[in-house]
């Protein structure tokens, strides 16, 4: 192991350690797997052959499957291709270009999007490419600070969204609370089509012996009266195949019909043998988390990994501190303002690339300099140990370089 | 085999002949050849883990196979998912809300679109729901009517494309003549970002000896000057699994910059291990020929199924006419003026469900109601034996209702 920047820039890695990308030993969990289903044919439980057109809103036993899942009625759920990204760019230019129901384009005034940050950068990049203003927010442990979003909905009518990642946020590894998700469906908003973009991304991600959930949040906004506020997006990508799973989108039976009219149009629908695959691989919501187990136990060893070499090494240094995420993909470190950039730029002058500082922030702008997303899913565990000291290393060249 | 419509109706199919679908046999002769491929792996030529993120515009090998299926450098072409009319979808989308490169957003002002008729109803129906003007103009058997085209487009700027299917047009059979696609590519237009949107959809699904081409569209844009006009969609649907293949788009080095910037924001890529089957199981072009070959063997006597009863009952009708086309998907019926309706009624009322009568025209608006659609596909031979017959002798029954 280096114990110096030098001794580590010696090492010469070559790592990409960007992206949130499984490992290639993750991949191998369901590939098998998926072989062993490949080999069951082409047609549905009710003889349909998944082979020709049709079901343009999914096999009818994986609308079931993604129900299961995401515990809502099978009619509100629409089973898509291999990316929920997809899915959420076109229910925003839908809503831009179109509307939601009983509503106006939204392109025909000026847009706003509420952006808890530190959060996904490809949501962002979806806003910033369709011309959204993002109004970025406070998160919490819990959640957005829900104080600032209801003062802000409240009075805005061109707010019309806020992006949430529920559990195991990306990158701050947030929980929404019970309450976060009560006042998010209940609150007033200015804007009468206001909608919760609810990327369920890591529902069944976790990496600690407590399988944290958060309240079905359909079921908050009937309750709260906005039966039509919420859009959740869910995938296997990270569970089967991160480029050939399946895609989720559920909401209220509403908002499914203006899906299914807006998206008929664009589409002959989704490839229903993956699908078909799929159901007869992971079979319920049991063999998803059955599945999920193993990969925990790849990527549980490499968040210790990064935790416990931040620890050896960043304990007690100023201005620095850490999540140490109860699931999902990332671990947030947070470094003195100013020197984000700069640890990510001395870690790639020793041959480690790590995800752009401020990437995390609308427009890639972090106000303060501050935020480091850490993907240690992808390396292998030794890699992971090496690439863990070296950013620590990096982020204490950076600053004693600082204050020299 | 009915000799009278009384009779047809007694023999009370049920069938659905509505859309232009492979036949179970047709997909057959993929699946195999799929599922031997399944065997083969998941790591690109380079080592690459088709598995994870990566290549959002397509596998290399699976890029390189649609370039020589299109004859367009490899640089110029995108690999997809498994649809190409997801893809004009969003060409057109991406058009009317950023507009294409060095122009302004196509929403801003009045936007049209010329659509040769008879025509695809998808087409239509994207038009209709981007809020495009469709201005009907009349297909001949080399294309559409140039003289009728080059007059309107160069007049007026809100004219911004023109939908083409230029071999084996859907539904008329036409097959663009060199003029035609020379016309096309160097009309002087009031648009400066005028487009064609070339869906070569049937390039290959040849149904006589004959392997008709048309002219590379791409080359005959940059030799007028205009080398961005030509937008190409294509898809292997029709040649593997409709719902599972590859979709292509090509063309100009410019535009696949403009696509891929604004397809970036939306997408995580294609399913590259589909993508990876392909590629192995087809290999190149002459694999995808000799494929085709095959398809071509179940597909030419259902045609001639359907022109031999047209022959037998239709010859010599006044105003009835058909084609008989050298490819493609589809036969059109010509009726009497205002009786286009009531055939498909006649036949529905028979079990029989045709394609509805005006589809084939913008807002499924046939102004004289005269137009059929004939799609023979689907159906097994014998069945297409009958319905042929049935079509034939609900036309004479709509006849004979007219003249009573």
């Amino acid at each position: 192991m280096p114990k110096t920047y030098d001794e580590f820039k010696q090492l010469d890695m070559r790592l990409d350690m960007s992206r949130g990308k499984p490992a290639p030993e993750q991949l191998d969990l369901a590939w098998a797997l998926l072989n062993e289903a490949g080999s069951t044919g082409f047609l549905a439980r009710d003889g349909f052959d998944c082979r020709n057109y049709g079901h343009a809103l999914g096999l009818p036993e994986a609308r079931e499957f993604g129900a299961s899942l995401l515990d809502v009625p099978v009619g509100q759920v629409v089973a898509a291709g291999n990316s929920s990204l997809e899915l959420m760019y076109d229910a925003l230019a839908f809503a831009m270009s179109f509307g939601v129901p009983a509503g106006e384009p939204w392109s025909r005034g000026d847009v706003a999007f509420l952006c808890p940050v530190p959060g996904y950068d490809r949501h962002f990049s979806i806003c910033a490419a369709l011309g959204i203003r993002m109004i970025p927010v406070p998160m919490t442990d819990d959640g957005p600070d829900m104080d600032v979003v209801e003062a802000l909905v409240r009075e805005d009518a061109s707010i019309k969204g806020i992006w949430c990642v529920p559990l195991y946020s990306n990158p701050s590894g947030a929980i929404y609370s019970a309450e976060v998700v009560h006042r998010l469906a209940s609150m007033p908003t200015a804007a009468a089509d206001f909608r919760l973009f609810w990327d369920d991304a890591y529902r069944f991600h976790h990496l600690t012996d407590t399988r944290h959930t958060t309240p079905n949040v359909l079921d908050a906004c009937v309750a709260a009266g906005h039966p039509d506020r919420a859009l959740i997006f869910a995938s296997l990508s990270k569970v089967t195949i991160a480029s050939g799973a399946i895609a989720f989108l559920a909401s209220s039976p509403r908002n499914l019909a203006w899906w299914q009219q807006r998206s008929a149009v664009r589409t002959i629908g989704p490839d229903k043998l993956n699908q078909l695959r799929h159901v007869k691989l992971l079979r319920d919501r049991a063999g998803v988390e059955q599945l999920m187990e193993r990969h925990r136990a790849l990527l549980r060893p490499k968040f210790d990994a990064v935790t416990a070499a931040f620890r050896e090494r960043l304990t007690g240094v100023p201005d620095v501190s850490w999540n140490e995420p109860a699931g999902g993909y990332f671990i947030s470190l947070y470094v003195p303002a100013g020197l984000a950039k700069r640890t990510v730029a001395l870690a790639a002058a020793a041959g480690l690339v790590l995800t752009p500082a401020g990437a995390a922030f609308p427009h890639g702008d972090d106000p303060h300099d501050r935020h480091l997303r850490i993907a240690p899913t992808f390396p292998s565990l030794d890699e992971v140990h090496v690439a863990a000291q070296g950013i620590a290393l990096s982020l204490l060249r950076a600053i004693d370089e600082a204050t020299r």
